[in-house]
């Protein structure tokens, strides 16, 4: 298969979509509107969304019905990078190339796009419902696994745990929890609630969920590698930021040819976590293999 | 009937229930859950959660199963004050007469408190699937509803409205968009979720959002008031401070004596609603005539 053509076409679905969610109305509280969208449309991988796309079809779903909820995940993404970028967390200029959120506008604006972002998400995903008729529970389900994966036991933990973690020494073990929580996972969560919208057996939602932990930890690793090695061009922001900060990586922990072989094994065991699934999960392999030679 | 030991009561439930589900337990990212616990524990009305439950009882359904989504609602309160009080927002130290969270912690931890509440939220309502059975769909819309409430069309919007209006002369039905928006919408919502999960017809849950939507206004009016007129030995926080801000209020708008008129009005409207319910909606009738004598 043709991977790069296949990641554009879904792509493109993708910021249809979420144009079409997050209409540039003009209402009394346009601002921040205006600032949910600048962040959303900033132009991502859409990893996430097209994750969740790719989990629904590799269960013979359609990948179709997965699409609002693969919107709601990159919404509460483009959240977690709006809120991390503020000057109290991690106080960055550039994202996707161009001015971060609260440069843009202003740091009151970006925290409120963000919580505006999030709470969209979830009100996005109740708006379902009657998309899910008969079945509702799983929608419900969701609901509930998203949360728990964004929130203080997720995403939010694990930022908390990175930035206690700077300019201080930590263990490989300390580094793994939290990359487990930062961006592992949203990351796992979209390939499961994307196998659960298709309608995957309990057994097909745990394989994409050890899919999703695995492919989630080597995602990390070669973004690690990326930072010491990528070009600012690709990459559309400045490499080498890690270093500066004095951020524990896998590269500095365990040096770069471990910690890239380290990734390559991940890989395999995620690929084999889709040994039942037929050529409808080839999507999802390629991806895998791709994180190796990623550039950006 | 005794208004003060109903409310007593109510928020000991409530309480005790927000403890249950936010146990303070020991965790990677402990910091965050302490900083969540901290703020949500600090001891407000626990007016919305209140509303909420009798909302429920007002259409002859059972509280208790209101509990959750009563608390889901306060958790949702209490990240927009945590928010709110940042020192890019209204830049505020104490909080019902304790530091706020960014002062008690940091601004880091603080938007990720609020960002793990929000998040918490919607998790619990979608953890709620079982105690839903066959009624899921009355959920999903009850997450839709909330979402919407608390989203760019709601508090979120009304925030951004309400920065965008500082400092600036505005109009009275701006100030009433700004105050329907950040206040209204959460108000509005107790209601309007807690009268759904009570089982009540579509007659009684309008009946039931056109109270909130009054008392809202009437709830935001004598805040105002009381910025005017009360004492920081009740209010557990500076009186005087939209003054100092330059805020625009009701008060300042149309002189304290209309002011005061003025809410009395919408307070007989909001009861007016309530005439086709029994007994069981005599504690909103009182908690609505409450606004005018409050003292906090």
């Amino acid at each position: 298969m043709d991977l790069k053509a296949y990641l554009e076409e879904r792509r493109a679905l993708v910021n249809r979509a979420l144009e079409a969610y997050l209409p540039r109305v003009r209402g009394p509280a346009f601002r921040v509107v205006e600032a949910m969208h600048y962040s959303l449309m900033a132009g991502g991988k859409r990893l996430r969304p097209i994750l969740c796309l790719a989990a629904a079809e590799a269960v013979e779903g359609n990948p179709q019905e997965a699409l609002p909820v693969a919107c709601a995940l990159e919404m509460i993404h483009t959240y977690s990078l709006i809120h991390d970028d503020l000057p109290a967390m991690d106080d960055d200029d550039l994202r996707r190339g161009r001015p971060t959120c609260h440069k843009q506008y202003d740091e009151a604006t970006a925290i409120l796009a963000g919580d505006g972002l999030l709470t969209e998400a979830f009100r996005l995903l109740g708006a379902l419902a009657s998309h899910f008729q008969d079945r509702e529970a799983v929608l419900l389900e969701i609901i509930e696994l998203v949360g728990a994966a964004a929130g203080y036991q997720g995403m939010v933990g694990g930022q908390m745990l990175d930035l206690q973690a700077e300019g201080r020494k930590i263990t490989l073990k300390e580094l793994e929890t939290i990359h487990r929580l930062k961006t592992g996972a949203l990351l796992t969560v979209s390939l499961r609630a994307g196998a659960l919208v298709g309608g995957g057996s309990r057994v097909d939602v745990a394989h994409l969920t050890g899919f999703g932990e695995k492919f989630g930890l080597a995602f990390q690793i070669t973004d690690d590698l990326l930072d010491v090695e990528g070009q600012a061009s690709d990459m559309g922001k400045e490499p080498g930021m890690d270093a500066r900060r004095q951020k524990a990586t896998y590269p500095a922990i365990l040096g770069p040819e471990q910690a890239r072989q380290w990734a390559r094994r991940l890989v395999e065991e995620a690929v084999e976590e889709l040994e039942g699934f037929g050529d409808q999960a080839q999507p999802l392999r390629e991806i895998a293999r791709y994180l190796l030679v990623r550039r950006s």
